[in-house]
């Protein structure tokens, strides 16, 4: 047993159980405390962050050239370069890294993983930093979501992968009856990896998005190669270079984990998706180049996560002021940029009935945006919950649908601490369910539809029929007729999508955790794989047979 | 619980825990035998195939015409019409059906279909009867290739997708801790199934090749569309009588389960395959059908079994004539129309070491042919084992494959009991490793070839790279030399090919076991999917969530 693999085993099989129980179950602890993470970790990560600024990134990787133009969404270049090398060389030393990792035992190769999410794990503030100056988060967000949760995703794929590859059998006799005398095999089974693995990360969540992906195709035996978005390099560079001193460490050579890192005006994402040599595929980004990537992979394992349109449908409350402050939340964390992000909210337009009585339309909608007011009235807070904008074409699509019926008008703020930060509040809009040329496309950003229905079942139908035909990774409920709620899950579950009802405390509709959500269910046009299932891992290796005749 | 499930329970957990060790296991007797299946069972199952002759088949679903060209191999027509219904019917029907499926629990679901197993294993001497006539396979391995062998095949992806399905939750209770309070989420999970599944058959395996598909997306809640190949259409019409009234007699529409034949001269397959809402296809054919399939099949979860070009390495041996026995039983067995069967014998052209002194290539060759000849001298066994060619296109390939060095010609040979049978025995010719053309191209149907190489090396390298370009399901190899035993299980492993090692007796390369050996790797073109494993079942379903805001 590798000595890695020895070091975490106890928390490899909890992982293996929490992922059949998927209950509450977390590896890595979110909380950004000095005392779990160490007393100068903060400044430590901060300071490592500040260091790497405008200097080549210390990747040991081939390189023809460098590459890079990160900018912080916060107002500043990052001015960090990274090795680059064409594709075929990449791919070259992929395949030829990946001969070594295929021949690995399945325990050498879990021991590699589970240290690199360990090291990760201990570096979680660096890489917070890393992941606010390149996607934009919040602080607080980028060091949850960009490390621990994002670990955790790891973790989670790893366990999945590791369940199953431990359920084929090294060697078996097959003794089977004949009359006087049996036949007689010895079989062995072997785990033999698919190929170049290819990561297509994103710029809103490098880490978490990319994690489950490079974790599942590195312990099933495939090299990876890790193609972040041009605008969010470092996280994803960091994770490689952890990877690779993990894997020189354990005596393998560290290609089987390679940067690919290229600019926006320059992209080599296509060429790596058709090489011929990459078998797997994990993307994760916009609908058009996801439709892209499956229509030129014939023959290759795509796991995509591209985006939809996600729903809220209010039938009923028992808490007024609770639904509408979630709502609020959920409709500004990281400023509307997360793929679980609520964008249309449909409501009878005779209102709804509440504990205060009835409530028109105009009312649920006036509740929201005072609840979005209310949240973000204070600088610091609003800084904390929104963060900043990622893309200027964020922005641009926000004051593009600002036509029609305001409810909230988008503002651009300053962020406390940040010259030249780009960050602006949600807008809001009131449409008609008639309206679907607007609030069926998905408007990525913080742009909310309030749409006004003839029924709940007529949300219902619209919130579910988007989800059919554009995708949707969450939908969200507010009922209080278990008829209603029973309709709202039927509906949600055949268009494939993930519900929550009455969430009106801190639970968010946005969240998706490890071990206990399928995130993305696979089942409409969001994504076709769901992090994590069985589906996710099983067809990352194939087994081959060899059978003896038995000497007996 | 359905007393269908109650009923098959043990069998069921008998079969998961099988496919957990894959040691030898089997549910169904493949005995022809009247003790275990009745004594007058053999007699009954020949008098209803008789009675179905120029009949209508009773079949009860839509149909707005009949067809049906079949023709037995052993030289008379079947003149059996089926029911046909335009594909947009079908596909409608298999849709309206799907809604009561898709609500009903798994165990429902795989009650009925392990009740459908049972129906067909008591009725495995009429379905025998059916796949003789018309795949062309002699009576005994019709019996059991195509009754309790395709059944345990049917079992066993039934076995693979119940554990899955077993393996998510119904409901949990997720509950955070949040400092002084806890966040609570009651969540439900609920598996949802992909859509429209369509299986589409072969002519040579038409129960065997098509049942592992079928039961697989049936338990996972998917209607199927069964289109078996116009010239063995008759072993999936009574497959598909059976499922239709065990649906019904469970309470679910019969129309979960449908027929689509279609004859030569006017095939429905690509309709099917390019509608819409077809979700997951198990195709099992050749691969220029298979590589228009996956092409047109983008969004699609695609099965495939396609062919290969199987390889013999002969590097020395400790029992010569057993070798050769067993070679020629593995060559002439159903007439070498199995895709397991061997096509490329590779010898070293300097000869090998056996036990009997140094044998020159020729004198390998030789033995091959005269182990043939003797196996094949007497008519009767003759018959037993290599039953009727099921196309003239074979026929016509082992004519055109017919020059050059012929160490073993085909003759065309009469079957005892049937006027105008199609049967020959196999051709077997020399060629040189330089001769590719020949012999790296698929040759469906009895004829090898016997190849000359410069080294054992050469041998492994030529067999593995073909498998790797043209695919391959199984390779087979006889050495004593445990370096070149290893060194053929790495070339094999690494080209997704299952190998068997020093066969001399009563087990055969060709043979694939359900429950043990895992057919086809799906990591060559021989095929992308293998039976069973995980990845055969996990992708046929998705799952759908429901968190609640705890009321505690």
């Amino acid at each position: 047993m590798s000595a890695f693999f020895a070091a975490h085993q106890g928390l490899l099989e909890a992982a293996v159980q929490a992922a059949r129980t998927r209950g509450y179950w977390s590896a890595y602890p979110e909380t950004p405390s000095g005392k779990i993470y160490g007393e100068t970790a903060k400044a430590d990560g901060e300071a490592a962050f500040k260091a790497l600024i405008g200097q080549p990134f210390p990747l040991d990787q081939q390189a023809t050239t460098r590459v890079g133009r990160e900018t912080s969404p916060y107002g500043f270049d990052l001015a960090i370069s990274y090795p680059s090398a064409p594709v075929a060389s990449l791919v070259a030393a992929a395949e030829k890294a990946g001969a070594a990792w295929a021949r690995a035992g399945v325990e050498d190769r879990v021991g590699v993983a589970l240290e690199i999410l360990a090291r990760l794990n201990r570096e979680s503030f660096l890489i917070a930093n890393m992941v606010q100056h390149t996607s934009g988060q919040a602080f607080m967000m980028a060091f949850q979501a960009g490390g621990p949760h994002a670990q955790d995703r790891g973790l989670e794929a790893v366990a999945y992968a590791y369940d199953e590859m431990a359920k084929i059998p090294g060697a078996v006799t097959w003794t089977k009856p004949a009359g006087k005398v049996n036949l007689v095999l010895d079989k062995q089974f072997r785990i033999v990896p698919r190929g170049v693995a290819l990561v297509i990360g994103c710029a809103t969540f490098p880490t978490w998005n990319s994690y489950p992906g490079l974790f599942a195709s590195l312990v099933t035996g495939n090299p990876v190669i890790v193609k972040p978005h041009p605008g969010a390099i470092l996280p994803l560079a960091e994770t490689v270079r952890v990877a690779r001193a993990v894997l020189a460490e354990a005596g393998f050579p560290a290609d089987v984990v390679q940067l690919a890192a290229d600019e926006a005006d320059a992209p080599i994402t296509k060429d790596l998706v058709l090489h011929p040599s990459v078998k797997i595929i994990d993307f994760t980004g916009s609908p058009a180049f996801g439709a892209w990537v499956r229509a030129h992979a014939e023959g290759k394992q795509v796991y995509t996560e591209e985006a939809g349109v996600n729903s809220i449908v209010i039938d009923a409350t028992d808490d007024f002021r609770g639904m509408t402050g979630n709502i609020a939340f959920s409709l500004s964390l990281y400023t509307g940029q997360m793929c679980t992000a609520p964008q249309n909210i449909f409501v009878p337009r005779a209102g709804i009935e509440t504990p205060d009585g009835h409530k028109s339309f105009e009312a649920v909608a006036e509740g929201i945006k005072i609840s979005v007011d209310r949240l973000l009235g204070d600088p610091e807070r609003a800084a904390a919950v929104l963060g900043a904008v990622q893309s200027e074409a964020t922005l641009a699509r926000v004051d593009a649908a600002a036509k029609g019926r305001v409810i909230r008008a988008a503002e651009r703020i300053a962020l406390p601490g940040y010259d030249g930060a780009r960050a602006v509040t949600p807008l809001i809009l009131a449409a008609d369910a008639a309206d679907t040329a607007d609030y069926t496309v998905e408007c990525f950003g913080p742009v909310a539809y309030v749409i006004a229905t003839d029924s709940t079942a007529d949300s219902l139908a619209r919130a579910a029929g988007t989800a059919r035909e554009k995708g949707a990774i969450t939908a969200s409920l507010y009922a209080t007729d278990p008829a209603v709620i029973d309709a709202a899950a039927d509906a949600f579950a055949a268009a494939g999508v993930a519900l929550s009802v009455n969430l009106t405390g801190q639970v968010f509709v946005n969240q998706s955790a490890a071990f206990s959500d399928y995130h993305v269910s696979g089942a409409n046009p969001a994504g076709n794989a769901s992090l994590t299932d069985t589906a996710f891992v099983a067809s990352r290796f194939r087994v081959a047979t060899v059978r003896r005749q038995s000497a007996a």
